[in-house]
């Protein structure tokens, strides 16, 4: 995924020939300003209303790594950097507020790209009701662009962690399963009309933010998004909590089965399975709790004393494991 | 500066070598965990207690831009890129709380510079009561490290705006001024004996953190840290506050005499009014009120009809201007 073309470096009027106000010019008319932003971007730092206790979590995407400019528009990168940073907000139990970003980019980059990017953000925060709070303008290396966006929120009542599940609890998901990865694949294979919905949430992931909300409200014992790939963030789960999850793989199958006329049944398996960059919830519940628009596909269990924390699949394990940013 | 060399990417064992998982094993239990953090990283997000009003601000550091790897360790880095934050924070009124770490990094860069940045992070948390709430770890193209932190506070009083200078009001810094840039002009001439306590603060600035606070006590009347350079910024105040602020060059001549045996006097008078990264304070106070700890360089006035608002010096214009992070 290192190539790097397309229109980002070669359209446009190149960042090089404004300044940094210019730049600010064109970028901070496209936000909303709600009303809980105290002091908006433009001075030392912004100043919201918050309760007494905020969620505050940071994620980044870098091009040729996280998106390449020939599948993913400006637009498309803003609005996947803030989904996926509310996401996290989200499976905390908590409604996003605001967001701050950073953009570390090779001054060759066109005026039009950063534009383009601005309105994604301002999008995907406008119909999150979340406020731009400020960010940060750098030039990089030639070729290098990096966004970087940290999320803030606030609790609607007790943190959900990752650590709460207990042996009986349900396993739910709310939100598509492996769609971004199926996404990514026709992508990589120059066929995205084979399925365009599932190239659109590759693009721009869809994360069921009300759903956090409604999890908290029915008590769910854990949660968080999945971002890696069902098995490894469910495996996050079972390890914070000392449970094994067993997933019913019968449950999985309409995903399944969505997915194999378009890449084949393996294929279709391994994104259900491990497809990053999904973003559905996944949370655990006591058995009668699981609300409206979470579906269980699994139960937690407690550990024998020859088993380790661990993900299974119809009791067996899994060898699939989904992504890694280190490993080679 | 787009030089890379030096030990970050030829010495001990790269990332490469290591998980994400093992690599914040590595970093994690740095960090102090202070009483207001409710939910410390590791989950999908940290929750920190907060009142009802969160400052918010975010900077970034990028090698080869910002940073040299043969002049500044990964704990310079660190400390350099916290400094910065909280000395925003800081020129808002407001007392830092939090910070969030995005580390985009080559992965070919060692776990031992990783650590060391980490180490500087931790130190200038702890020395500010300031926790670390969480970060993102993404691998970067080769050569290309950046570091980007989100800092969080609590305001004590109302925010300090950059609005708000009146006619009559005093000019006033507190903390040193220049000293970063001659520090940076030893580093690139090679010589940085010639004044090691210039080359540590631009290796590692100190933000008068306590004078923020004690200037809101005080009903300082507009703020902000001095970090594109004294002119630059205190143009920042005159034009949001419609005023003009004339600095008195005779309260700045023990800062010029400071540096110039050391770069010159014209040198000098170029680090005093035009160096960036200093990160000292600069406010308006009604005059009487200025606190101790600042000392008062010039007075703000209104514009006549033929005026715009701009800074001058003796009541004369200045061409200096100080940095830019897209002009080439």
């Amino acid at each position: 995924m290192q190539r790097r073309s397309g229109p980002l470096l070669t359209e446009g009027t190149a960042l090089t020939h404004l300044d940094e106000e210019q730049i600010l010019a064109r970028i901070l008319p496209l936000y909303d300003r709600p009303a809980w932003l105290v002091v908006p971007p433009g001075d030392d730092a912004a100043v919201l209303h918050t309760s007494d206790r905020t969620i505050a979590t940071t994620d980044s995407m870098v091009l040729g790594r996280d998106w390449l400019d020939e599948w993913s528009s400006g637009a498309d990168v803003g609005h996947k950097v803030i989904a996926q940073n509310l996401a996290d907000i989200a499976a905390m139990g908590g409604r996003p507020t605001g967001v701050l970003l950073t953009l570390v980019i090779d001054p060759a980059v066109s005026i039009e790209w950063v534009t383009d990017l601005a309105k994604g953000v301002a999008g995907a925060c406008s119909r999150a009701d979340v406020a731009v709070l400020g960010g940060d303008l750098s030039s990089a290396p030639p070729g290098v662009v990096m966004v970087s966006v940290t999320a803030l929120g606030v609790l609607v009542g007790e943190p959900v962690l990752r650590s709460g599940a207990r042996p009986g609890n349900h396993v739910a998901v709310a939100g598509s399963l492996g769609l971004s990865d199926a996404g990514l694949r026709l992508l990589q294979e120059g066929r995205p009309e084979a399925d365009p919905e599932a190239v659109a949430v590759h693009r721009r992931p869809r994360p069921p933010l009300d759903q956090g909300l409604a999890a908290v409200a029915a008590g769910a014992t854990a949660m968080l998004d999945v971002s890696d790939g069902l098995l490894r963030d469910a495996g996050r789960i079972a390890r914070a909590s000392g449970v094994i999850l067993d997933l019913d793989p019968t449950a999985l199958d309409d995903d399944i089965d969505r997915l194999t006329p378009v890449v084949g049944v393996q294929a279709a398996r391994e994104c259900v399975l491990a497809g990053g960059e999904e973003h559905a919830l996944l949370a655990t519940f006591v058995p009668g709790s699981v609300p409206g628009g979470w579906r269980v596909i699994g139960v937690a269990r407690g550990i024998a004393p020859d088993e380790g924390p661990e993900v299974l699949v119809g009791g067996l394990s899994e060898t699939l494991t989904g992504w890694d940013h280190f490993r080679p």
